[in-house]
């Protein structure tokens, strides 16, 4: 099977050299072109424009890293639309509900099949073929590419109508925003009680609350480090796209608006970069030492 | 080993029973004294008063509601303090670090011993022996009743001076509080938005936050169903004594303040006596079909 | 001076009549015809269309009610646009800045002039002739309709390039939201906690607080009536447009985001068509005596 | 008419100052000794202790800056209770109404009459004898200081039974906290987003929402100048106690609480005792141009 991939960031990297290593012939893009030689060492092809890859391959799959990034790769000169007539587009960014329906509705208008699919869980998951992928649009299509996402992810499910994956993911990184304030700020609470915040991890290890983010995360955090898996500026725009739909839907979300405003904080601080378990940051105390 | 137990509420009962099925001999003792029946019928012996236990038994442990009940069967008149010179006294109870300390330098005043040791974990670990238990204060006598907690936690930690106990227990259920609010929201916008919010369950569970709590109450709270494994109100009550801790020490909680506020209106609501899950119905619309 | 204006809710409405009391001849449109019918009665021409209005008139003036009536208005069939080559336009509506600095591009790019002039103040000012004009875009024009928000308005405000009224209007509306909230909490902690709202009014009025707002509302909100003088939901609009203004420009604002749920929750019970002041209705507890 | 005062702070110096202008004699009394002699230039007498002040004066006046300060008063040894038989405490200090309710019942048993008068405004209005006092207790005591109230104050209240004069300043320092945020936030939006936050503040001048507080205050925190007139560290204590006043009530407040998290940062960068305003620089990014 022949695939086209667009986007080699953090995840559309890793997600690519999976393909390449179960034996799918893989046609990569990226805007940054030099990005692509690495995936050439692992034996993809490259092509010159999106279209170009869309023209070569029957399945084309995305991962650009916000909405207007995803709407470029279709939109623009040399984009998806150009020769998709036809062909399938397997959308797997995460982006907002309207932006994946204006795709859907451009593809669909032009004869191509449409499905969008983003994705639970950052860069090791995505390395070990673990993600969890929430697809929605074309069932027929979801059926065939059902051998990509097996090799992508642990796990698929089909939503329903376009907007749903999308409205899925926001979901799902909400929670996981909100959490992770609760828990940078019990381990402030903790450091600053004069408690130790180590044996706290371990408290929590042991109970209902254990999880693998509060165990993958925690150990770093107490060391100030926040190596990007998942970008604090990619977490805060999926909070922000969240409480819009939640704003949409009237539903008031108290404690995920706080947890916005939070990482908004971490931003205005210039960590937009690091890794969003960097909004512990904002509940120190300045260091008045120097 | 012969053991005190004062207060047989939903977790000093389950606590007593383990500790007779382990062979301890226990002396009961509950202020609304029909309760302790059901523990003679495991095998139990009762004490008329506090005073009355503590006498008979060298080690007495207490699992009491609040701080008032706390101090109460210490200070009142047929209390703890009464017998306590060459005893040792173990209080179970989540209260605040002040009301520890009161208990605790009245006790060593009278020549007792004292350990503070709240637990992590409610009516399921309790019956279990599976809870997680936070010790404090005198290091000779938690050596001592290791056995004792030995049956009723699976992990027992031993924290320094006394208050470290109550500090890190309100920690731990901060983090909970807030945590809840996070997947109640959740839920909340998932099923507003036209999702189904059991497949975000299921998207959930194969995350890296899948976590023991969302799987035990995610179900019943989407069936509007929260039998108090844990009341509202005493989450309530840890969320405002933690925030107090950070109050003391200059640190700013936002999105635990906002999690406490809903727990705040759950109350407002008549809502006090369900489970903590029961913040949930805070974030509905109200049924306007009638 | 011939005028033509579009749009005759609460506002357009007051606004129009006291253009005719001062002596402007005014050409009115509203999308629901019969609106017109009155102010005919005060002496106004009507138009057919947006296109035809602004045919007649060199000045047309435009209050709508939100984004999309503002933009349809100029962009659709019969719409501003056909005719706007060498007329002026003002839109006095209350809009994000991506709206108006949409409107103004595409009538700089037929040929006509631009000035955005959002207001602050609602019916009573309207009517009064006190609103508080906040304008932006082509000087010129602004120098040349400074008769008309003489009328209109106590004072107005140049404030340079288009989008600038925008933002000055959702800044002074944020912090309305919010001091409603702080408002509405203390008389709702006032009254639980068996204080006299009624003295806590007088205490305020007396106090470096006192102002309009207070006074005006407060009474009314005692009795808990919410005649709309400005619509919660459109309140609720501006503070969800305020809060991604500070998005965008990395600014964290907790207790605006806070105060933006409340009105959400309100608008969850069914409240947003009633004044914005209807927020005071969340901070109660709901009735069980029935 | 002979009083004595106890507590030279900020107010209490102001408040005794103008006493002695309009011709009382007074007896004052400070922890900090030396603060008694700008008023002993100004006509005072001065007394050893508190015991010794009360047991020359009818009538005694305490101006403390916490509950702390004000229960040690009047309990410590050479206090207020030693000679209180016969005589009139009238309390002036903020404090929550358990602490107000303590005083009230010892003065009480020893023979004493209580009035609790806690004053709304800050060092100004204490100049100015613009106070506003909001007392509750002894009613008869109430009608026979009333001179002195009218020296003090431009209106007095009586509320009612002891604790109320105490909620009712709390309740009204919660939503000058709040709105204090309101416009901090509003500020900061103003000048991240290209406006002129001066321009903002001529705006909210001519509106409803204006009034002395922004007007005095908004200048000053333009230029990042917080001079101490209601030090933030009094702000965030009587946020806090209101706070729990509204847990008491099962009173569910998300802005207050979201206000008092942004003042208890600003505590943390160690900005306790500025004024209360300083709580603007909580949403300033940090400089990195350093």
């Amino acid at each position: 099977m022949e695939v086209g991939f667009l986007g080699l960031g953090i995840m559309g990297k890793a997600m690519s050299i999976n393909l390449l290593r179960h034996g799918f012939k893989v046609t990569v893009w990226n805007r940054t072109f030099s990005k692509c030689n690495e995936l050439v060492e692992h034996g993809a092809s490259v092509g010159e424009t999106p279209a170009a890859v869309v023209k070569k391959c029957k399945y084309t799959i995305a991962m650009l890293s916000d909405p207007s990034a995803a709407l470029s790769v279709v939109f623009d000169k040399d984009g998806v639309l150009e020769h998709i007539n036809g062909r399938c587009y397997i959308d797997m960014s995460t982006v907002d509900a309207d932006t994946s329906s204006k795709i859907s509705e451009a593809i669909n208008a032009k004869g191509g099949y449409f499905l969008e699919a983003p994705v639970s869980g950052s860069k090791k998951p995505a390395e070990d073929g673990q993600l969890i992928i929430l697809a929605a649009g074309d069932k027929a299509l979801y059926d065939e590419v059902l051998p990509v996402f097996d090799v992508l992810g642990k796990k698929s499910f089909f939503l329903g109508e376009v907007g749903n994956g999308a409205k899925m993911k926001l979901v799902v990184n909400m929670i996981m925003g909100s959490m992770m304030n609760a828990f940078s700020e019990g381990l402030t609470l903790a450091e600053r009680s004069g408690l130790s915040p180590e044996t706290l991890l371990d408290v929590l290890d042991l109970g209902a609350m254990s999880n693998g983010m509060f165990k993958l995360k925690g150990p770093a955090m107490l060391k100030n480090s926040y190596p990007p898996a998942f970008p604090l500026k990619h977490q805060q725009k999926d909070m922000r796209l969240a409480l819009a739909l939640g704003d949409e839907n009237a539903v008031s979300m108290p404690v995920s608006a706080a947890a916005n405003e939070a990482f908004k904080k971490a931003r205005s601080m210039g960590l937009g970069d690091l890794d969003f378990s960097a909004v512990h940051e904002t509940l120190k105390a300045p260091d008045h030492s120097s």
